[in-house]
C-alpha cells in the first residue's frame, strides 16, 4: 500500500467517510496553495470536501510529522511533509474564481442599488442561532438567487415558496418587485415576526408563517406554486422531506425548485445517494449545479458547536469558507404532486455534519 | 383550454417533443427580448429549449397571427400579437450572463496568451463535417474546460483521455503543459492525422488513434485513466454508450468524466431519462452542470441540413447561439468499471436532433 492509501484508509476509519487517495491529494493541494501555510478553514474551501475528512487528514499528516501548526493556526509542511508532496507529485490547488460574478455566471450590476437598500432595510435581522442550524448567504448571493430564477422566467409575475428563509430571499425578492406574490414557510418565530413586519413596512407581497417541515404542507399552499426555493439540512432523510414539501407546493409540470448542497457537509457519496433519490422518487431533471454559488457569512456559534480536539480547527476563519453548489430542478412530465403526510426525520445530525456529535451516536 | 394551453398542444402534436404552457411562455418570452424584433438563432439560444419546439411555436404564432418575420428574418409581433402577450402577462427575457467569464464562472486571464498561440496553430483545423456530427467550441470554451479540470485536480500530472476531439482539447491540453498524457480517440481520419501531426510539431504528449465508439474500448485504454473529456451526440443510446466508454477508460474511484449537453436537442424529459440511466446505472455524482458553458462557433453546413419548411429558420445565424450545459461527474466507492462490449446504436437521429428527418421516419 501506499502512503497516501494508509491515510486515506486510517481518515476513512475515524470518519467513517469514504476516502479515496484523490480525495488526499486534493486536501494535500489545497494544503500547498497558501505560500505561507496554510489556514485550515481556507483549505476546507478549497478541497470541497467534507469537513470532518479534512480534519482528520490534517490530524494524519500532522501525527505522521507531514505538516505542523502554530499557535494562530496556520498549517505548515515540515521538510519532511516537503519532501513527500514533492515525491509524490502533488502540486498546489489551482483556482480560477471569476472576480466579478464570484463564480455565479450572473452579472449583478444591474441590481447593485437594490442590494445597498436591502442591506440597509436588513441591518436589524436576527443573528444566526444554533437551533435550527442557520447561518444566511452573503447580500451578492440572494442576488444572485433572484437574478437567476429572474433569467430562468420563474419570478416575474410568479408565485414563489420558500421553505425556512434565515436568508431574507423572501424580501430581496419582494423588494425586486417580480414575483407576484411570496409565501415564507418558517419554524424560527423571530423570523416569521421580522419577516411579516418588515413586509408590511416596505409594502411587499410576502407573507410568513411559522411551519415545521416535518408537518404536512398546508392545504392552501398544495399545488400552488411555481417556484420554491430553500437551503435544506443534509441529512439525507432531510432532504427527501424537504424536496417533498417543496415539490408539493408546485403546481405541475414546467416548474423549478432551487437549493443549495455542500460539499462541506456531504460526500460525494452522500450526493450520489441524494441524486439518485431525487430523479427516482419524483419527476424532475436537474437543470443546473452551480458550485460555489451559495456564500455564507460566518456565524457567530461555529467554533463552539464543532468538535474541540483539534486546535488547528479552533480558530475563528478569515473567509466565509462555508459554500454551497446551487441546484436547479424542473418538474417534467408525469409530474403530478407528491405525498404530504407528516413524517418524523433527523434534520441535523449524520458523520458528516458539521455540528460535532460523537460518531457512535449519529446512527 | 387557454389560448397558450392550445399553441403547447399543438406545438407537441407537431414535434411530438412534450410541450408545456410554460415552454410557449418562455418562448414568447425570448421573442419578447429584441426591441426591433427577434433573430430565430437568438429565440433558440436564449429560450434553451428544443430547436424544434422553438420553431414549431413560430410557427404557430405566426398562423395565428401573433408574429410575422420579414426577409431579412426577424420575426416580431403583431399588434394582435402585442395585445395577447400584454394580456397573458408575459415579459421579456431577462439575461444576466456574467460579461467577464461568459457564465463560465472561471477567470481564464492566465490562460490569455496560451489561447492567442492555441489560435494560431490550430488555424489550419480540419473543418467541421456533417458525416460525423461536428461542430466544434471557440477558444475560450477549450480553456474554459482546461481551467475547470486543472481547478477540480483532474488534469495537473494526470492522464486524460479525449474521447472525439474535433474542438482539439487534446492540443490545448498538451499546450497547457499540465497533463502528464492525453489519448485521443476520434472517428474521423482528417483529425486523427491532424492531431498527430500538430502533437509531434509542438512536441506534445498527446497521441491520437482512429476509433469508432460502437467497438470496445481497447485493452490498453480500459481502467488507464484519470479523466475523460467528450461532446456526446445526443439520443439516449449516444450518450449511454459514451458515458459507458468513458467510465470504461477511468482507474477507479475519485476520477472524473467531462461531457456537454445542450437543451437545443434534448427536452427536459431526456434530461430527466439521461440522468436517471446515468445515476442509475454507474456508481457516479453529478457535481457540476453549468449552463451555457460550451459555445460553438457556427458550422457551414446547418441551414442545408435542417428543415426548410420555414424561412424564419432559413437565416445565417447573427451570433454562436449553439450552446452546452458542462457536466462534470466524479465516480464513487463501488465504482468498479463498467461493461466494454461491441454495441451498435443511432447515434444522431432522434425527434429532438437539428439533423432533418422526418418525424415519422426516426422511430
Amino acid at each position: 500500500m501506499t502512503r497516501i492509501a494508509g491515510i486515506a484508509e486510517k481518515v476513512e476509519k475515524r470518519t467513517r467517510i469514504r476516502t479515496t487517495e484523490k480525495d488526499i491529494e486534493n486536501i494535500i493541494s489545497c494544503l500547498l496553495k497558501g505560500r505561507e501555510g496554510s489556514h485550515f478553514w481556507e483549505v476546507v474551501y478549497l478541497a470541497q470536501k467534507p469537513f470532518n475528512m479534512v480534519a482528520e487528514t490534517v490530524g494524519v499528516l500532522k501525527e505522521e510529522g507531514l505538516v505542523e501548526n502554530s499557535e494562530d493556526g496556520m498549517i505548515r509542511f515540515t521538510s519532511a511533509g516537503q519532501e513527500f508532496v514533492k515525491n509524490e507529485k502533488i502540486y498546489p490547488k489551482r483556482h480560477y474564481a471569476c472576480p466579478h460574478c464570484e463564480r455565479r455566471g450572473l452579472d449583478l450590476r444591474e441590481f447593485d442599488d437594490l442590494i445597498k437598500r436591502f442591506e440597509n432595510e436588513t441591518e436589524d435581522r436576527p443573528k444566526a442561532i444554533l437551533d435550527y442550524d442557520q447561518g444566511y448567504v452573503t447580500s451578492r448571493t440572494v442576488f444572485g438567487r433572484i437574478a437567476l430564477m429572474a433569467e430562468r422566467g420563474d419570478l416575474e409575475g410568479k408565485r414563489l415558496l420558500v421553505l425556512g428563509d434565515d436568508d431574507l430571499v423572501s424580501l430581496a425578492a419582494g423588494m425586486s418587485g417580480l414575483p407576484e406574490e411570496v409565501v415564507v414557510l418558517e419554524i424560527d418565530d423571530r423570523l416569521v415576526n421580522y419577516i411579516n413586519k418588515k413586509a408590511k413596512e416596505l409594502n411587499l407581497p410576502v407573507k410568513a408563517f411559522k411551519y415545521d417541515f416535518r408537518e404536512s404542507l398546508p392545504e392552501e399552499f398544495v399545488g400552488a406554486f411555481d417556484t420554491f426555493t430553500t437551503d435544506p439540512p443534509e441529512t439525507i432523510e432531510a432532504l427527501e422531506l424537504v424536496m417533498k414539501r417543496g415539490l408539493a407546493s408546485l403546481k405541475g409540470e414546467g416548474c423549478a425548485g432551487y437549493f443549495g448542497l455542500t460539499k462541506a457537509e456531504s460526500s460525494m457519496k452522500k450526493w450520489n445517494e441524494f441524486q439518485r433519490m431525487l430523479l427516482n422518487k419524483f419527476e424532475v431533471a436537474i437543470t443546473d449545479i452551480i458550485e460555489d454559488f451559495n456564500h455564507y457569512v460566518n456565524w457567530d456559534y461555529l467554533l463552539e458547536s464543532i468538535r474541540d480536539d483539534y486546535s488547528f480547527v479552533q480558530v475563528e476563519p478569515r473567509l466565509n469558507w462555508y459554500r454551497s453548489s446551487m441546484y436547479r430542478i424542473e418538474t417534467v412530465s408525469g409530474f403530478a404532486g407528491v405525498d404530504n403526510k407528516p413524517q418524523d426525520c433527523e434534520l441535523y445530525v449524520d458523520n458528516e455534519a458539521l455540528i460535532y456529535k460523537p460518531v457512535s451516536l449519529t446512527k
